[in-house]
């Protein structure tokens, strides 16, 4: 049970300006290190190297997914203007490069069109779901180390194939979120997941493929350091071709629009197949190879 | 009456790997180089570049808007792997950083999830709609110079204010498209427009704001040179604190989602407001300033 922001925290080195050091934690596992997760690294030195305070956009390539183990961030403002200013920052482990990002930072005092058509997605609030813990049981142990420090209340669960669409609301377990640079970290971090949750909305279990995200959009619209659980939607209209691409959004409990994001994901022939199809057909299930 | 692919090309410099020259066309004119006309180059000489041949996706930061005049255009490999190529692509003039890209390539061989939701909106088709050109009469020859270039017509057109989406759909004048890379450019230079256009379908005119482009992600899903129309659609749910975020959607007449982008915009004060509130004034109409 981590602290996001105590695991992504960011340490300028004295005299290199830009650059910062940083340690990858195997709280916040997947397969490797989350893409979500070391975006945030990224982010995070972002933030702190801008001569501005509100972030309006992110964007980053996954190029590798890295150790548990310190990385160096580097961070060079490209330009702007006065109200305005482009940061690029890449991670680095080693020799090798880990996650090439760009930032748009902004300043407080933008005035310009104001309208709100951002409403929420009609799904049942977090307090009439079940979360993945009880609805998985004994299951839930081995799911990736992540899901100890998060928890996740999905709209839909296990249901027949259908629209590649999907809605689950998502809460730190144990990381306070006390400001507006905390809620931007933890909102790129929840954009970075419904890209999967909504293509397998479309495929029968066991899934042939998997969808690692080659890269993370992020427009940030709102904050809401206050807010637990926030709503995520994820759509992926096409998938073809061995790509998959996501537009996600994020929405507070009270109805604001927090984030609007997009990942593309290159598809992978699962490694576990076989055995998901053996484990599907041990619960009974007809499974139709290709 | 210009031909885009004319005046995205690229020449590789001998003995410099990775370099480019290219030059800016006033042809692309609005009121400096057209942003999607200049991400075009920077996505061609990234193209030319990789060692792969299909675009996945590219994103952009709007540095400057740069003169009429050579640009050198700097593309490096970041990484990647078999089946994927990370390509960073700077656009500098002089001493100015006018541009900054990402871009994925990934090879022909690919195989993954296939599903597609991607439904064209239920609009008319082109056949059935006027042009701007006809739509406005003489105010035509007033519009920036790009618009002798590529035809528009749009679903609805200076309507009263209403939700913050528009349909256009649009095509090249002059631009015979042969292949697929030169469909890729296509898309990206219409992904760039649609901001504008939703923003304002929810704003009374006249306009008290501008808002020039930040940046510009583009997911490439389908191509079809063969299409001589395409369908923009933009979707801008939330304007606020001086930021407005879009995504924005391709399809073909016959129906293939194309292309899904977004683009986040700096609202600023409208420099002519003064002038078009006299004019609108001059109409009849009654205009409340703020």
């Amino acid at each position: 049970m981590a602290d996001f922001l105590a695991d992504t925290q960011v340490e300028p080195e004295p005299d290199r300006p830009g650059r910062f050091r940083a340690a990858l934690s195997p709280e916040w596992a997947v397969w490797g290190p989350n893409g979500g997760y070391l975006a945030a690294i990224a982010l995070r030195a972002g933030m702190a190297a801008s001569r501005l305070s509100r972030p309006a956009s992110f964007h980053c390539h996954f190029l590798a997914s890295g150790a548990f183990a310190p990385v160096e961030v580097q961070v060079a403002s490209l330009g702007g203007g006065k109200r305005a200013e482009s940061l690029r920052i890449d991670v680095v482990q080693g020799d090798r490069m880990l996650l090439a990002a760009t930032l748009w930072m902004v300043g407080d005092d933008l005035r310009g069109f104001e309208h709100d058509f951002g409403r929420r997605p009609d799904v049942p609030a977090p307090a009439a779901l079940r979360s993945y813990r009880d609805l998985v049981g004994d299951e839930y142990a081995e799911w990736y180390p992540i899901w100890r420090s998060m928890d996740g209340r999905p709209v839909r669960f296990r249901e027949p194939p259908g629209e590649p669409r999907c809605h689950t609301w998502l809460r730190f377990t144990d990381t306070p979120v006390a400001d507006r640079a905390a809620d931007a970290l933890r909102q790129l971090f929840w954009l970075d997941f419904p890209g999967w949750n909504a293509t397998i909305a479309a495929h029968p279990w066991p899934f042939r493929f998997i969808a690692p995200n080659l890269d993370l959009t992020a427009h940030f619209h709102a904050f809401a350091p206050d807010a637990d659980w926030t709503l995520t939607e994820g759509h992926v209209p096409l998938a073809r071709d061995g790509l998959v691409s996501c537009v996600s959004r994020c929405w507070t409990e009270d109805g604001r629009l927090l984030a609007t994001g997009t990942t593309k994901h290159l598809c992978r022939p699962n490694p576990n197949y076989a055995a998901d199809v053996e484990r599907a057909r041990a619960m009974g299930m007809v499974v139709d190879e290709e």
